[in-house]
């Protein structure tokens, strides 16, 4: 074997190594919000804190250094095909940015971390801005001087472009904000026409529907979308948290839901949302299993498979005339008096709030151009952290109409500033742009899609997101994915045109 | 700090990496045996190995034997404490057993179990005793090899010896020959009476209650023993696998069940009895957490623990005082005809059998005589693997007066030997015997602890369970513990004494 090829094998096992180690994490952390019992917490962040130690051991390992340079320095490098470059690409990225932070920042920002989420949630409970405040200071200050160190390795011109290569590689501010100026305005345009037209009752959406029922529910919701819980050879399961989520990795992936008696809407879209996470982890190449490139190709590729399942189909009109017999069926008597219109109505029921959460699909991007302007400006200069509160409420007046009445309810409502999340914000509302310029493919290659949604049958639409989106994995960057795929650039267009149509539409204006 | 001090600490802080690595593990397994997707089955290989592999190099990284060498060397050792010398100790056990063995041994019998037991599997199938055979001899030969090098460092005089010494820590096969030779006296002298008097029909067990109210009545046997799965610092759980077991550390341990519709009693003596190791592990006192020490004392002492839940409280006449209105309550008009009398009767109905693990109270220590007696003489050369089957069924002609018709329900019924685990029965049958010492003991301490099983009342017991087995953890080895706490060695008087009242109690022989 020639040492090429040998250095090449040694690679894809320490990274088999290390995507082992992080999958038990992630079974370890699932374990944590599921099924443990509550004394055992302590326990688990001792297993938990060895894992990650083992992970960032392997990761910075510095034998994969060595075998990295005699990869890439060998005189056969140019003969790796594009699968095997991109797997060192990968590797190569990792192990700089994981070897090129002073432990002492890393253990600061954690540090601070844990500090400033326990702060932050005084300060919300007590709405006290004041409280958290200098604690937001250490941790921007921190995260920036994270950001500096890695700007290099990730050729980023800004730290915060930097932070946002976490998220979405390769992906600028610069660019963010030109694809969301245009989002704003045709979001705005959106809203004000559906503000205008809709008239919709949405309370029958309370009326209570039991956690059983709501159980069989979310199984005929895995079915439809073919996330197999079920069968002898199932890869995936739902359990019961607080907050919904996704994890897991190849042949285990588990989300997780919640069911609220008076709100049983929460659960049917929180089962397709963590579904179209699941299914896309589930779909990456088995031929790719352990290896760098066998991962997802960001958060907001992601987030666009998430939302796809979740709006486009699951909000639909088309989903509404397949599912409502069925609903109508386990729920007895409940929704007797409601029609496919009403509840086409209810379930894109569009209202400017104040909690992005709690957002529609029209409104939600809006939460997200306010968080991502200001974490631009944030890391720019052009504003103090002190000065949030009030470029908060303002952007909240000027882009949604809606006035914040404390900061508990604004600049503090979530805790992702808090731990020093910066530049995950816009991964978001990609995802909906993303969106668009999945649909335009598939409008093409399966224009029949929305005829399968309306008989309840998922497979062709799920056989085409395997072809264009699943199958490549971290083959590309996320734009040139969508490049490559589509062979469209990043265009806001789309989603926008899908929005105004969808609801023009449902309200006929 | 002195070097001793500091070494001690360092000895403690690579015991406890190395108890949570195997707490890790023992999570893992857990989720494989109830949780996973089943498709997950590989990945999860390639964690739980990971880990294994992990906690084999913390086991034996050689920075332990240097720590070691240097505490046990130093001019101050004598200074330490009881406590911290039993660390040393079993540290040191643990750190040269390990590194005793060479790898290619230890890999040569991982291979032949997984070989053995699939092999097995197929013979047993089959009837085919001789197709089992060959596999037999070889880990056999493969077990007997490893013996004979770890015989030195567990002072064992005969390679079976050291076998039982990793189940029973200085426990020798002399001492259980004389142990058990009374014990089959004792059980015959019980059986025979039992078996001339008992006039029992227990059909109505096999009523048929749902596994909704099977759940229920687990949840009320957790609640009476006090093996807590609901408060909100529970540090149990009940989960349901094929084969009930036990597994997990100090504050997250957990138990599995299964339910059989018509056999509900089935999971009632399930959850009794794995409660009854859960009680143990989550009793161990909590300042000795990540401590070698902090281990149960032995396999048998385990099993002393959940076979005391099990019969001598789960099967004892005041336990069905107290539990059978409950039950009652529970199954609406399933047993409404059935007395207390006759569900103690069905719940002790002995009858000798061919299958150990449906063997009731009394006949079960015949079941582990046989196969002590046969590792016995196939490791001291007395008998040869060939001869198993006939010495088998002649066995159970002599002790249980039953004819063994194929292989496949007499030497082949388990997997123990096809796996390599010799030495291992034994601790099934001394749990009984540790059980009748402690016994004497509990009688005098707390004379009126039937009396409170009669209430529903656990708290007593448990606290005396806590301060005289739970508490002592791994202080000293099984028979020690027992003389230190009850003044007396290992007899085998106090536990036929037990049978022969409580069955004389039931069948007024």
């Amino acid at each position: 074997m020639s040492s090429l090829k040998e250095n090449y094998k040694r690679l894809l096992e320490q990274s088999k190594e290390l995507a082992v180690v992080q999958s038990a994490g992630a079974i370890l952390q699932w374990d944590m919000e599921t099924k443990m019992p509550p004394k055992g917490v302590e326990l688990k962040s001792q297993q938990l804190a060895f894992l990650e130690k083992t992970a960032h051991q392997l990761l910075t390992n510095p034998e994969v250094g060595k075998v990295l340079d005699a990869i890439q320095k060998d005189s056969g490098y140019d003969s790796l095909d594009k699968v095997q470059k991109r797997n060192v690409y990968l590797a190569r990225k990792a192990y700089d940015e994981a070897t090129k932070l002073p432990e002492k920042l890393v253990v600061d920002i954690v540090k601070q971390q844990t500090v400033g989420v326990n702060v932050w949630k005084k300060a919300k409970a007590a709405k006290d801005w004041k409280l958290f405040m200098p604690e937001l200071v250490k941790i921007k200050d921190l995260t920036e001087k994270k950001a500096e160190l890695l700007m290099d390795i990730k050729g980023a011109k800004t730290p915060y472009d930097a932070l946002i290569d976490d998220f979405e590689p390769k992906m600028t501010a610069d660019n963010i904000t030109r694809i969301f100026d245009g989002m704003r305005k045709g979001l705005t345009k959106v809203m004000d026409k559906v503000l205008e037209h809709q008239n919709v009752d949405a309370g029958f959406l309370s009326r209570p529907v039991p956690v059983a029922v709501q159980e069989k529910i979310g199984e005929q919701m895995a079915d439809f979308i073919l996330y197999d819980i079920k069968s002898e050879n199932a890869g995936g399961r739902i359990d019961t948290t607080e907050h919904p989520f996704t994890t897991g990795y190849y042949t285990d992936v588990r989300i997780t839901t919640n069911y609220h008696e008076n709100q049983f809407m929460s659960s049917i879209y929180s089962i397709l949302h963590e579904g179209g996470h699941g299914l896309y982890e589930q779909g990456l190449p088995m031929k790719w299993m352990y290896q760098p490139i066998g991962t997802s190709a960001s958060y907001g590729i992601h987030e666009s498979m998430s939302r796809f399942i979740e709006n486009m189909v699951g909000r639909s009109s088309e989903f509404w005339t397949y599912y409502l017999p069925l609903l109508k069926k386990l729920t007895g008597d409940t929704f007797k008096d409601i029609d496919r219109e009403q509840m086409l109505h209810a379930a894109n029921y569009v209202a400017p709030s104040k909690i992005r959460i709690e957002a529609d699909e029209v409104t939600y991007g809006m939460h997200i151009i306010i968080r991502f302007e200001i974490e631009r400006d944030l890391f720019s200069g052009k504003v103090e952290v002190s000065e949030l509160p009030e470029v908060w409420n303002q952007k909240y007046m000027d882009y949604l109409g809606v006035e914040i009445l404390n900061d508990s309810e604004g600049v503090m409502q979530d805790t992702h500033w808090a731990s020093g999340l910066f530049g995950y914000f816009p991964s978001y509302a990609l995802g909906n742009i993303y969106d668009g310029v999945w649909l335009t493919k598939l409008d093409k290659d399966l224009p029949n899609w929305k005829g399968d949604v309306e008989k309840g049958v998922y497979k062709n639409i799920k056989a085409w997101m395997t072809e264009n989106v699943y199958g490549y994995a971290n083959l590309y960057d996320p734009e040139d994915l969508v490049k490559h795929v589509t062979g469209t650039g990043l265009v806001v267009e789309p989603f926008i045109e899908y929005l105004d149509d969808k609801f023009r539409g449902i309200y006929g204006y």
